[in-house]
């Protein structure tokens, strides 16, 4: 059976990761998951085990890659994986919630480059978790800004010329303020919902660009801006 | 016996440490080294004992800091503790460098600024060392444009409100590009130094902005720019 397209969703069993794999799933595309858990929806799952060392993970996780994939090229790597913590420089969980934050969010965005940069076809697509307030300070949450801002860096190293990819990729990283899923619904019930990214206006601009339609220029910041329930794009 | 000042210097063995040790206490300052070696011209040591865990790192660190600082208020911090790896998003130690750059310099820079919340005086100083190349891509040396990124995010956090800073310090990170430093001469032996950075030139400024003289907008990025063997500053 011949499928329209193949990618890898990072982060595939989270929320949005989820969206990710059931959208293109429904498009007749071949669709792997990378996560903790297996996301029964996708054809192929990569179960990333727990390990005290990036390095490890890079290994373990390129293995499992390369047998699920087998001799075919991916059209995109599609990495939603990453989580967040607070804490200021003098929060008592200052440096272990930085370290989380670079564990969940910045192994995972690395390690999906090394996987594009092996397994992406030419002109393929890859898009990596930013954030928008990580454009500038975040006090508040120090570890997690840092992350993210790494992860906005990476997303301009991988769309230079020599990054290792592939000849036309298109790289970009998607800067969201709050997304509107359950787990927010549950956590900030009582916030102004109208403000909340649809994650479904995220996975279509996904099934766009993999498609190489409307795309952005590569290593652009996509910040999304939800107003009045209205979302639109700005590139900062 | 009265200082006029004190600071602790981490990364106070390298070159660039070394010189500022030497600097400040020529002007009768007290100060504290924190490296992996000791620093025989520094007040006090503090050696950062090898270990596999950032929070670990953190423990011992500001343990030993305490200790030595006793009941004092520091007047800056200065952070020159740093490595260098290259490496694109298929090169074979890619992830391996990433890590070795994050530990190198991310950890002692947000243990820098864990012991400044907890130890400067209100109006303190804090410099972390940036990198010029990384305000945009680094496609050959990915994990130092990562670390160094999250850096510069880092020096923005703790320069806006609650970061947990004394009221009205100043942060900035310092950009050079190539510092003309022993080990750069050794390496690169035959490159045109007339670009280079003097080690002199920023110890002065550090002089100055740990007394309040001439100090830039807290959390500025400040690159140094060496052109025909003349070097100035400019905010990025």
């Amino acid at each position: 059976m011949g499928f329209s397209g193949r990618l890898i969703v990072y982060g595939g069993k989270g929320a949005l990761g989820n969206a990710c794999v059931s959208a293109f799933k429904s498009k007749n595309w071949w669709v792997a998951s990378i996560d903790l858990a297996v996301n029964d929806d996708a054809h192929a799952n990569v179960l990333v085990k727990p390990t005290g060392s990036w390095t490890d993970q890079e290994s373990q996780v390129l293995s499992d890659v390369a047998t699920v994939i087998g001799s075919e090229r991916l059209d995109a790597v599609i990495c939603v994986a990453g989580g967040w913590a607070g804490g200021n420089a003098t929060h008592k969980d200052f440096i272990k919630n930085a370290d989380a934050m670079w564990k969940q969010s910045v192994w995972a965005s690395s390690i999906a480059a090394a996987i594009a940069a092996k397994h992406l076809k030419e002109g393929g697509f890859i898009s990596l978790p930013g954030a928008a307030p990580a454009v500038s300070g975040t006090p508040g949450m120090i570890g997690y800004g840092m992350a993210k801002a790494a992860i906005h860096q990476l997303t301009k190293s991988l769309a230079a010329p020599d990054s290792g990819l592939p000849a036309n990729c298109n790289v970009v990283a998607t800067l969201p303020l709050t997304l509107d899923t359950p787990m927010n619904r549950k956590w900030m019930s009582a916030a102004d919902k109208s403000t909340w990214t649809p994650m479904d206006y995220i996975v279509e601009l996904f099934v766009k660009w993999t498609q190489g339609h409307d795309r952005v220029a590569s290593g652009s910041l996509v910040k999304f801006i939800t107003e009045q329930n209205q979302t639109r794009i700005e590139i900062v």
